[in-house]
């Protein structure tokens, strides 16, 4: 006999947690589709040779692998395998590509720090490939607030910066090139591990402590996004220069596709972990609930798709929205209705001569497409209007001996108790009035 | 530089695939819904323990494993991990659970033999957990029918079994307990390699020739399904007579349930390949199409819970809805309707300056529903037609600086030609019309 338990790490997800998650993966979906957006999926077995070198070495260790002499491992994310269809099918894809994808990923974390934080979760991911224009840029952005909004989490925020700023003050603290990624990893870690230790870690990795105090100085600027822009142009670093001109044209298309200045916070310390970020980076939170982390996350990455097409430069930009944290939030916020189930009717079963009764009647409420069940045994009347009630399905249906002989049935509503005995058409109108089929 | 390719027997999904596999998957989830069923979801990474040893040998090794000390293998299945759910929280559930499940599967076949068979692919199970009433499997039956003829897979046949039957034959054939197991997986091979080859297999697991022959005889036999009913009775075996019972109660409920009589096959050699089914077994095939194997498979395995939940006996029937083997029958059909993208329309960039114009009015179309995507640059018109050409996007809105002036667009149907120059309001009411929003 096996014991049941499952690895940690992972989850099931039961029904009241997945008739929610259905629904709110469906809004999702068309709102993407309404943007244009074009669905695609990728296999979760990816070769080693994909996956490996695109994210970071941090990010490296946590790809699962699998037992195999072929070299696989399990998929981290959804853009590097985006990367690579593009190099694999992109005549097929005219350009501006733009698709979603909505697939679970697997990282070997070490343990679950933070909420919302698992070692396989959800991502749906919505990018455009092909243009480096910033009206992708204030698209993507545009999208991740309107599916806030449309959840219900209005009061996020979306931190913004650039990549091309952040080279530029790591140029400016005097840090070598090669340091630059492994500096702006431990930057990243600003929210979660605070300043201090942000500060330690670099320090852990034998870099200049002047070098440090110069960088966390610099990002540690605070004030409105213009206040913030206007006092990082002074600098008169090209690399910065050329962030804030981006950050600017973003700033202004994202107003017309919807999303207010106030929903938007420039933060010259946001860093973003993966590697293959080049311009604009962004993330949202919701700063009521600020041990969440980032409900969503993105940025451009120009030089990504490249590394799979031959060099060819393809600029793209994308962004993840963080299903599993949107449903913790929502959760918190308890915006999420309470559903047990999406069943209407149980049609009981009075006897097993009558069975064929019952099947019958369920199957013409089926096809007036009110969603019944048929309790299949039968058991003592008390007993299935306990079932019905433990799974809250609002109405029961029992037809006995002297109802079948006269076309009737007894129609039950638990909420309020109410029973009555009508014609089976009759039943089947007034169901079909309650629930505006 | 990483030379993109995928493993062996995994597959992309690009959008002209996903755009009908998602709509088929909705219509799916409607059934379930209507059905009474609950979604699930469970981790693709399960224990090995959890995994090993509930499907039979052959299986078992087709398992994929993770590089991790834990002993980790990835999910083969959608019921072994059913049962691990309702021992663990059986409470939570009251019986009968009736659930619906669509998620990926992982099987290290060895090669692509058969059409639509590969290494990764997405089953869709609904089953009925604590009853043991062949009301389930009737309903279990007309669920899988009602999906195929939904999806304009109208020539099916369900081809159906009884374990106990089988265990009868093997039995009459005199066959010892312990290789009953092994001697039904073979038969199970009947369709893929013939009688003979069956017969092969069969000899080289050192079994007697003549008790080979005497269950193949048997099994042999062909006519209506009342007629091979009929004649399995004579041969008054308990068990045989216990199995062909629960048949003719299948059969009666069935009826109820919207399946006609000529949709059934009765098969005394269709055996299903899992070692856990107990009572009938099912699955649906395409006469049309022979080389396609089992678009759906299922049946009743009444032990398999129980060995998760301390030996207590849950009785559970259900079925595997094959989606990919499903479409591959649907694009051989044709019954796919070409689709490219679900974008209504698309509005052109006309100049840098004008880009606001373009993105407000894509917003405006897409508050009233209209998907709707924006050109990102200002390219020449000529290459953005072009674009709305390849994708198959029937509109395109240009906003030009006389336009832009006057409050007009030119709205263009791509299929007609037709052109014409109106109010931003009235370009929005015909959008509307056209497509019914």
């Amino acid at each position: 006999m096996s014991k049941a338990r499952l690895y940690r790490g992972m989850r099931d997800f039961l029904p009241k947690i997945m008739i929610p998650r259905e629904r709110i993966l469906n809004e999702i979906r068309k709102i993407f589709q309404r943007w244009g957006y074009v669905p695609l999926e990728t296999p979760a077995i990816e070769l080693l040779s994909t996956l490996l070198g695109k994210y970071g070495e941090d990010a490296d260790k946590l790809i699962y692998r699998l037992d195999h002499p072929d070299g696989l491992g399990l998929r981290y994310d959804l853009t590097v395998p985006l990367a690579r269809v593009m190099s694999q099918y992109g005549q097929q894809l005219p350009r501006p590509f733009r698709r979603y994808q909505i697939q679970t990923v697997w990282r070997a974390e070490r343990a679950q720090k933070q909420k919302g934080r698992f070692r396989e979760f959800m991502q749906c991911d919505v990018d455009i490939v092909g243009t480096s224009s910033p009206v992708a840029d204030a698209e993507i952005l545009a999208i991740s607030a309107e599916i806030l909004k449309s959840l219900g989490l209005k009061n996020f925020k979306i931190v913004l910066n650039h990549r091309e700023i952040l080279r530029g003050l790591v140029h400016l603290a005097e840090f070598e090139e090669k340091d630059e990624m492994s500096v702006l990893r431990s930057l990243d870690k600003w929210e979660k591990i605070g300043e201090d230790g942000v500060k330690e870690e670099l320090l852990s990795k034998n870099l200049d402590e002047g070098k440090i105090e110069k960088l966390l100085e610099m990002v540690s600027l605070s004030g409105g996004n213009w206040e913030i822009i206007s006092f990082l142009e002074k600098y008169r670093d090209e690399r910065i220069l050329s962030g804030v001109s981006n950050i600017r044209q973003i700033l202004q298309y994202v107003s017309s596709l919807g999303v207010g200045q106030d929903e938007i916070m420039f933060s010259p310390r946001m860093a973003r972990g993966l590697d293959y970020y080049t311009g604009a980076i962004f993330e949202t939170i919701l700063p009521e609930l600020p041990d969440m982390g980032s409900l969503t996350g993105g940025g451009r990455y120009d030089n990504l798709i490249g590394m799979f097409s031959g060099g060819e430069k393809i600029p793209a930009c994308g962004t993840t929205i963080g299903i599993d944290r949107i449903l913790s939030a929502m959760d918190e916020l308890e915006l999420i209705p309470e559903a047990h189930t999406n069943t209407k009717v149980l049609v009981a079963m009075f006897s097993e001569e009558l069975a064929t009764e019952s099947l019958d009647f369920a199957q013409r409420l089926r096809k007036m497409g009110i969603e019944t069940e048929v309790f299949p045994e039968p058991k003592k009347l008390g007993k299935q209007f306990a079932y019905a009630d433990k799974w809250k399905i609002p109405y029961v249906v029992v037809i006995g001996e002297d109802e079948a002989k006269q076309g009737l049935c007894a129609l039950k509503e638990l909420s309020s108790g109410n029973q009555r005995i009508v014609k089976k058409d009759d039943a089947i109108r007034i169901l079909l009035e309650v629930f505006k089929k």
